[in-house]
């Protein structure tokens, strides 16, 4: 049953399939933010005159009993009803009759879907940057933990110069500090508000849209209301955009995992339940859960391409290809959280190798701590550059290996408060509380 | 219940559902084919007199009995099992005892998950140039249908030249055929045995690959045991390559629809089951089921990229990464298929209008007509076209309105037939009765 | 000659054409920000004591020698002088002989590219985001000067409801806020120093970096060493995705011009200009300039995803690959550059044509004014809705033109002061000016 | 000049250079295929009677001597000449007045830039393929020299089995047939002619198109006119896809060479010549050249999308974005060739590690060796590898070193010869004789 649907239209199931897709158990997790978007038009409509205080008070009170069944597992898109949208206003027109049909006034299903999804994608934002942060205090952790066991340093995949778990944890951590910057940038796309403007070409009713903005916390509204309508597909670009980012964080670090714990390496050990063996190789402990961690992360990042494949040279104006980002917005934030909580299992749990640098093979590693040498007596440095080079080819090289690395974010001073404290900053700019307030007082009114 | 863990070990929840991802769900697609892979591999083995004739006897008949029961609909995975392999063996354990763990011999569950997707794969492709042979036949008859209805030809979104109904179908149907090309290379691609490959090092069993081969109806064998195991990634990359390719076609054609029935066009009608109306706008009729089309296609076109973003990189040798290719490979042949059945239902239910050139608006059409009369009485090219030009701006032109295109391919010469043969041939060559023969040898053998 | 190259070495002149690429042609673009950070350089190493102020004053009179030649445009890599960095080494050692050589004391060729990248990108996003402003404003005098004209507003390409074209030009202008917010993040990413993390492992000199990130004018330092050479890559995928999602803006607008201005809608009209004829049809006018526009800025969507093809799975530490993003990066710039130029003079150029709703075939535009009239009277909205739906059907209905749309962002509220402001807030987060200071300072100092 | 340019109009040269872009300098390429097109094409005229013999004879004279010219590299498109098809029809018109004027009958632009573009495309996918030919052979001569010396065979980058320095020679050799198979895809859609479509929508002259396609050489034509013209963008991509595949395999090979170049793997030794130092670690030996080889052929797998993003969603007939397709088609044919030459410079010249398998931590590769011994005395294989398991978490198990893989494919039966002959098959079936065949007769004429 579709409420707003031409009378006498028959449509093959086939073809309903195939344009519901998965909307309705997708659906299912805009519920809960299609009921605070209803609670916010109505109590602007009653503002503005069209509806009563009396209709209003109804609509509150159905509302809020919706809401409550959200909460509690209890609220579902009933059979033949197409998506979250018609199931509320159904339940509501089952109750109210009349006035739960007057809650439409002024308002278009497309403006309904995109409060929706504005909310939906802040707050699973939001839930992906507290993952993040997690993840972030579990690396800066062990980062503290191993400051002063080292481990090879490498570029083009070849023994370089000295580093430290200290440092490999650490330049981890302060990556995802990058990535929450991209984070917001995502989330203040989100945080403005679309209700008001329609099919995207507003409304003669005189809406007051200040109120609506204030009442669901956001930070601001999309003005013109064609650009809040174009705003549709941007925003899930932008939250995928800002996933990708992070999952390239975490898929980096999947990387080092695999390697550092293949036995040519063998700088750390998974703990058993991250590893698996083989169905023909008895010895195997295979590091199967960094390797899904890794794909998973990977195929993340494909995402705003799909996006942008969709919406490509599509003129202005809604059209109905932007349903299907859903499925690809909607299933990206579960995978980010799952790989986000995965990835802080795992490196809580790992095991870290100490000592490494004792082996004879890594005494190259200390060329450069000679070169230095060289250049602190007085030697300029590309003539100390060639006396190492020359001792190395001779044999008479003696690696250096008492490190006294002192600058901002080497070795011996890992800086780790400066980033904590510059993540602090970051998270800050949120102003997660603002919603909280917006949302209780929403609920409380 | 792993067949093949380890002892003792403990896996938390989490990480099990993180590590089987959706292969319980995915892997019901594969049980008929593990099915045909296990009896291959039995009656080689006991060639080989790794079984006993009487050994092969039994396996073939409860693996005969698997497989009814997978036509039946009635195999499922049980709670508990990790996936479709694991529960084939299962099923034969419990029945044969050791006989049934005897048919892992010389096999891995690499070269076993390999030699399934092979086969999955060969059908699915099977479905998909099917389904699209029928969009083709649906395509052609609409352009012998409508070869005099003429259609303004645009290039640049610019009136250009006359076309017609005839023109624009059969183009489409033209382009199918080159589509088929790419399926073909990704079809022989799919088309070659890897069992036998093991883990991606072979066997010290004197396996005959040339046995299985032959068994499964394969073109040929990887011979190499390494590059079997690396054309995993690579099958799947091919197949969504090749669908890529098709899904651009069908988006195109999709386009076309969605502008050919705005009213700034109004080329084409849809029928009303393909079209839905607005929740504001009470006159709205929108081609909501083209546009999914067209985002559905253009959707798929992401798909090769997550392919190559989860292999880049990645050195020789399996790696568990691979494992998440199912979860893109399957769900897009299943999406194909729906989109090539929806589109042929459209194209053979949407109507045309005619006569739409006998609008003044679209004189201009017929500039190069004009051109080409003066050309044909000898002046040459450039200066006709200097001279129609000026006709133009002075308004003295008069557009001639009777074509007379006859070459291959033009207006008035569609070459319908000579399309359709160049489909066949390319239908050919994939020789899809040679695996269904060695299917029903292997299941009477 | 290589100043780092193992003597006795002998590399084919094809390797190194491979290995070279368009280095030495990209790096003239590095000139600038080369000087700039060996100045920051050698005032650091003269405070820890590693140059004397003598040497110091040499280096700082030669360099600022160097910078005015680069600023002349006379600056250029000799032949056989690998790159940028190069050269300018050569022409201190050539002036200052071993003084020369000192300036690489605590440096490594990896955070010397480093550094002259994050300043390249720097300065290109800010004549981004000022070539971003340009488009807006222009963009918002054309809103102004059209907001009375009335243009049809689609939905699914059907004609929906009653716009203007001070609603489209202002729509765009306040997405490019949007890009400015996402151009931010990629400034952000860029403006933090990695000066001092050497070959991505710190050194053992004492070097201060809080006195370098002073210097060159960074909002603040890449800490840990390792993820300073980590953010290689990333820094150049930030600036990327940034233009691409303004690429995004410009590429949509591209697209309705082209479908505006084919005879089918006929909304607007493109300055000669702006058009060209066709070589066989002498009535053609045709908007190549917005189709490439369209195409370069679809193209430029493509190039996060070049980068991210390039860095996927590559484990950290540095590889050469990374040499390979200046290829993609830095014609990326001229090319929005290019394409925000020509955007503008379209916007400015262009003429709109007016009273297009006078037209009986845009009537239906009006049926939403009549449901909500109905509404206004105390009509519940779906009840209106199917009555308005009925005079359609029965050919009642009467379009009510006159608009009186009053809301926020509205046709007859455009908003364009609040749109104006929050540009001007966003543009402020730059802080270009302490870019500016520092670099006074530098060149003063 | 713009022969074909509306009087009167002025372009600015801002506009100018954005439209032209890279066209005269990508044109070059182009020059030898548009002499041959116009022969073909003037044949034809003459042959329908829209040229006079007299008139075929002078143009014959003049286009060979165009010819001649371009391939002594002493063709050039003037200054102010705007791409290779005016310049060539200038020349003619210079010579031959009128008669240089009436070549252009019966064709567009568009189908003589499409012509010249399908032998472009099918000329350098041959040279493609040779390029390929020979990788493959050099790989295949490696194989064969290394078959007896062992190399560690890792899943999961964990030790897994014993492989050889043969097999992964071989593995690479038989992927490229892979390739050859995709390469042949796009070479049959390449090898189809589009004269005689004119702009998109055929002509009124009685064309004969199948004499054209004789004349160039093609497998047959693009019948459809209307699809005649949307092969263009699907060519290209076609063949991008192609190369995108064989990409991957060079991209592979090298990833992997990367890594066992370094210290912890010490499979390989790379020769002075592919490799560099580094500016501050006197001892490095950095694998740039193989590191570059990666990161161009990565960048390479990027392309098709950069085509998809360009074509997405264009309506049907030609847009003038199509032309921004050179500038992504035409350097990726160069840079495969380069990484094809580099990568068999790379693999003729690497040094090989022998008796790799003789170090204790290898041992465990045996361990299914030992499994399949018990069960070739009869033990079931689930138990055997249990037995197995035990032995080694016991310290028992003795690695049984005498490997006898004798099955196709595995260690000690390469199966070079028959990957050698599936090559060659591949190779026969694009009949590249016939083109020669057919230009040499076309300059012959």
């Amino acid at each position: 049953m579709k409420l707003w649907q031409k009378e006498n239209t028959i449509t093959s199931e086939k073809i309903e399939r195939f344009t519901v897709g998965r909307d309705r158990e997708l659906d299912a997790h805009l519920a809960e933010f299609d009921v605070l978007g209803n609670l916010a038009h109505a109590i602007m409509l009653e503002s503005i005159a069209l509806l009563t205080a009396d209709e209003l008070a109804e609509l509150k009170t159905e509302l809020k009993a919706i809401y409550q069944k959200v909460q509690a597992g209890e609220f579902e898109i009933e059979e033949g009803v197409e998506d979250v949208h018609s199931q509320v206003e159904l339940l509501l027109t089952r109750k109210l009759g009349d006035t739960g049909k007057k809650i439409h006034s002024g308002r278009s299903r497309n403006d309904q879907v995109l409060v929706d999804l504005k909310l939906y994608v802040r707050d699973r934002l939001k839930r992906t940057v507290e993952a993040t942060e997690k993840l972030f205090k579990a690396l800066n952790a062990r980062a503290e933990q191993h400051k002063d066991d080292l481990l090879p340093g490498y570029t083009h995949l070849q023994i370089a110069m000295p580093s430290s778990f200290g440092l490999w944890f650490g330049a981890y951590a302060e990556g995802l500090i990058d990535d929450v910057v991209q984070l917001n940038a995502a989330y203040r796309l989100a945080n403005r508000n679309p209700l008001g403007s329609g099919a995207g070409y507003g409304s003669s009713f005189p809406l007051n849209r200040i109120l609506t903005t204030k009442l669901l916390g956001f930070e601001g509204m999309h003005h013109n209301v064609v650009y809040a309508q174009m705003s549709r597909g941007r925003t899930e670009q932008a939250a995928l955009t800002a996933l990708a980012s992070l999952a390239a964080t975490v898929s980096r670090l999947a990387m080092d995992v695999c390697l550092y714990n293949s036995q040519n390496f063998g700088f750390i050990v998974l703990p058993d339940a991250l590893t698996t063996g083989s169905s023909i190789m008895p010895h195997k402990k295979n590091p199967d859960v960094a390797e899904l961690l890794r794909a998973k992360t990977n195929r993340l990042k494909a995402l705003p391409m799909e996006v942008t494949l969709v919406l490509s040279n599509l003129p202005s104006g809604y059209h109905r290809d932007m349903q299907l980002l859903k499925e690809i917005l909607m299933p990206a934030f579960d995978e980010i959280l799952d790989c986000l909580d995965v990835a802080t299992f795992m490196l809580e749990n790992m095991e870290v190798k100490t000592n490494l640098l004792d082996e004879a093979r890594y005494d190259l590693l200390f060329s450069v701590e000679r070169v230095n040498e060289l250049v602190m007596q007085g030697v300029p440095f590309r003539d100390a550059y060639r006396q190492v080079g020359r001792e190395i080819g001779e044999g008479t090289y003696q690696p250096p290996r008492n490190l006294k690395h002192i600058h901002e974010g080497s070795i011996g001073n890992l800086n780790l408060a400066e980033i904590n404290q510059r993540m602090a900053n970051e998270l800050a700019r949120f102003e997660f509380d603002q919603v909280e307030t917006a949302f209780q007082n929403l609920l409380e009114a």
